[in-house]
């Protein structure tokens, strides 16, 4: 069944969507079937950033009111998203589309890494963060790329470890309250 | 029924803890009535920091190889046991007994807040580490002791907002997330 290759759907659920749609009359399932066959002839990856676009280069990409001196760098196009919502990131974007993990054979060249290394250095960028995950793959992508990057003139920052807004200190692991009590700041 | 007076314990949970303790030997029921009151009468505020202590000072302030140069303050002694369990802290501990909240008539006089200024004042204290929790009260907390202590010569840091550890971005709060990426650090 072809509907189990989705993301969050199993057996079970591919089985319910499968007779709900024999109930359909046959137009609606027609529609189902041609939004589906769309998404991939209108969307393409942006040829800069490498995210999800309907243009390209993508919305960000060609905004010439953001900062195109600073880059952040994230996994996948989702995160870009989850930043662009906190309006606080006024600069560009570059979408790795993983992390670095020999065991299932992602290593540097799999990502989109010698992209983001030639627009560091064709576009005079001045800083470079670093958002991808706070796990163990994400980490050690993070710091390869802080390697990689010591050859460009270019700064080279980590977003912050700390206590997620409105958290109670006596609740939170206690390697994220180390880490917080060691990046404290100067009030 | 007198139980009913403790946290997390409602009427049906008294009801059966009461029925257990019926079927308890004399003995067992009176070792449980005396560890209650035993607790009332051996436990106490910490004459310095004021955290529950069996000792007074508390074995943290009693020790010379902590650095008495550095007071982190925090709302309660749970909290500092949290602090304490990730072995980074290294200085000394200031538990306010709560956070202001002047809808509840809590105001500066009703926290030990005049203990910190004296200890700050009289210990030479280089840093103090605001710890509260990362709610409004605690914020607004933070915010009052880093005006009062402006008088010191001591600089005040507070614990770092951001992504917890294993932290995924695209499940983070927009808030949490426009903090982590304020306050990244250079790499």
């Amino acid at each position: 069944m072809q509907l189990q290759k989705l993301p969050t759907v199993g057996p079970k659920t591919a089985q319910r969507l499968a007779f709900f749609m024999l109930t359909l009359p046959d137009f609606e399932t027609n529609q189902i079937a041609e939004a589906i066959m769309e998404v991939k002839k209108h969307l393409s990856d942006c040829n800069i950033c490498g995210t999800i676009t309907d243009i390209n280069p993508c919305h960000i990409c060609s905004n010439p009111r953001r900062d195109q001196q600073i880059i952040c760098v994230v996994e996948q196009s989702d995160d870009l998203w989850a930043i662009e919502r906190t309006e606080t990131h006024k600069g560009l974007y570059h979408v790795l589309g993983g992390v670095l993990s020999p065991l299932d054979g992602i290593g540097p060249d799999s990502l989109r890494m010698s992209d983001l290394f030639k627009r560091v250095h064709n576009n005079n960028v001045k800083e470079v963060i670093l958002a991808t995950n706070w796990d163990t793959e994400g980490q050690a992508t993070a710091l390869f790329l802080t390697q990689q990057l010591e050859k460009y003139p270019v700064s080279v920052t980590r977003i912050a470890y700390g206590i997620p807004v409105g958290g109670d200190l006596e609740y939170i692991d206690e390697v994220t309250l180390a880490k917080a009590l060691e990046g404290r700041r100067a009030m």
